[in-house]
């Protein structure tokens, strides 16, 4: 569907724009910036048709992704030079962001009549990879292994995904998005976290 | 052969169990404990068939390598919650795992018709990439690198291997497998290295 | 042509002096050297190649790749144990290795038919990811991602290639070569660099 291409376009600019901000604080130049809003926008879905063997990779075959996140990196720069971003707004963006692509690649995947375990597995790869990558370049260790639900809001969307969709389709699509993007705000709100893995000496 | 298989999996889970425990130091969550077992058990595997192009890569084609190492990784946590396992079991576990997997590697590269050269690569990246995936994501420069012997150890297994091969097969598993674990148990038990590279002005 | 093929070893070569190099800054063991310089010569090839489906990837097909880089990394080793080597030769040389690995990447994915927005990515993925992965092993920020024009100096002389191919091949190869070389090696004499892309709050 032509709505599902234009929702994968603004999944696209959104990381791209995440990945451009961490570039700033890293004060990365110009070319490092596009570079890491690239990896951040692509790296998911490039891992993802790496590993299943859909290569060309995606961005091979239709390059308006590329575009597309080269140019979300590029505004990024100018409009920060004048006008402050509102942390909040971004944070709302990135978990839109997350649930669309978690939900297209699953879809994706199980489409190809892979195996639910692997069309989740999919959808978490596709829609976090990207961001571990962009935090390995910037040399921190990654975020989303160690922060607020994020990948597990992935993880719990695209599970709802290969439940569903068995049995209805038109249902699955609209949960996933939802549960994605219920879990990942609260955590946002509410700071939940996953319990920590604690060495056993520090936790007695 | 199915004890091919189940060695397989016996790999899978050790190395699964060593990327836990790494998890573990970082304090990482749940979810970070099952990402990185995960990775250290299939990444290296999934490089090299990403490389050979034998896509989609192996866990794809049976899910029962991921199911393995995300068990081995939450058992893993609930077990060390309560019971410490000695370092010495594990060392000598992680190079039982190093061994059956560069002589699995080695040996299916082999199998294909490439060659010895490039199945000794292939049987060295896929027993320890997973490690240096680990290190990296866990944000501490690869051990491996520079370490008693490990990788050292792959190298001289699947060499052995693909030395052998063409003259008895039958000798060859074996001997690469004693090898590797030879070389490797050594290494722990004696601190065997290579010789470091060091700058000229600090070795004069 | 087999000029083509000796530059691309002679690349290859320099790239692999390079990440030994920076493996005995870092001093690693003797075989943390040879997987630095292996992985810095062939590693940026290696993700094209990934990307595109062209697996196996090339130094699988063609192994005097692999021995190229192992050779050239060992010589590395023993050379600078009695000589050092002068620091402007290298900048030079790896200059050179730049541009060679940009003009034949882009010249190849392009001969292939692709879009040339892709063949400017891969020409500068091809020469520069070594060099990043490179410096993630050795847990160093990717210097390529701030440092003087380096990535830049691809992209422009990538950039030269696909508008003078359509028009004159014969003259966009070398055309290429220089272009990227002149950027590079100037902005070594002058230390020319982008923007960098700063805070607003420290901008002011």
């Amino acid at each position: 569907m032509a709505i599902l291409y234009w929702l994968d376009l603004f999944g696209i600019s959104v990381f791209a724009i995440t990945g451009a901000l961490v570039a700033r604080e890293k004060q990365l130049d110009l070319f490092g910036v596009v570079v890491i809003g690239l990896v951040t926008a692509v790296g998911g879905g490039t891992l993802r048709d790496m590993m299943l063997g859909n290569t060309p990779v995606f961005w091979v075959r239709d390059p308006n992704y590329v575009v597309v996140a080269v140019l979300a990196a590029l505004c990024t720069v100018v409009v920060v030079r004048y006008y402050e971003l509102p942390q909040t707004a971004l944070l709302v963006a990135d978990a839109f962001g997350l649930a669309l692509f978690t939900l297209l690649a699953t879809e994706k995947v199980w489409q190809q009549g892979l195996s639910p375990l692997i069309a989740v597995m999919m959808g978490v790869i596709s829609s976090v990879a990207g961001g571990i990558v962009r935090d390995l370049l910037s040399d921190r260790i990654p975020l989303i292994l160690r922060s607020e639900l994020y990948a597990t809001a992935s993880l719990a969307g695209a599970t709802v995904f290969v439940l569903l969709a068995p049995i209805n389709i038109s249902l699955a699509a609209p949960l996933t998005l939802l549960t994605t993007l219920l879990l990942r705000l609260g955590a946002i709100r509410w700071h939940w976290t996953l319990p920590i893995f604690a060495m056993r000496e520090k936790s007695s």
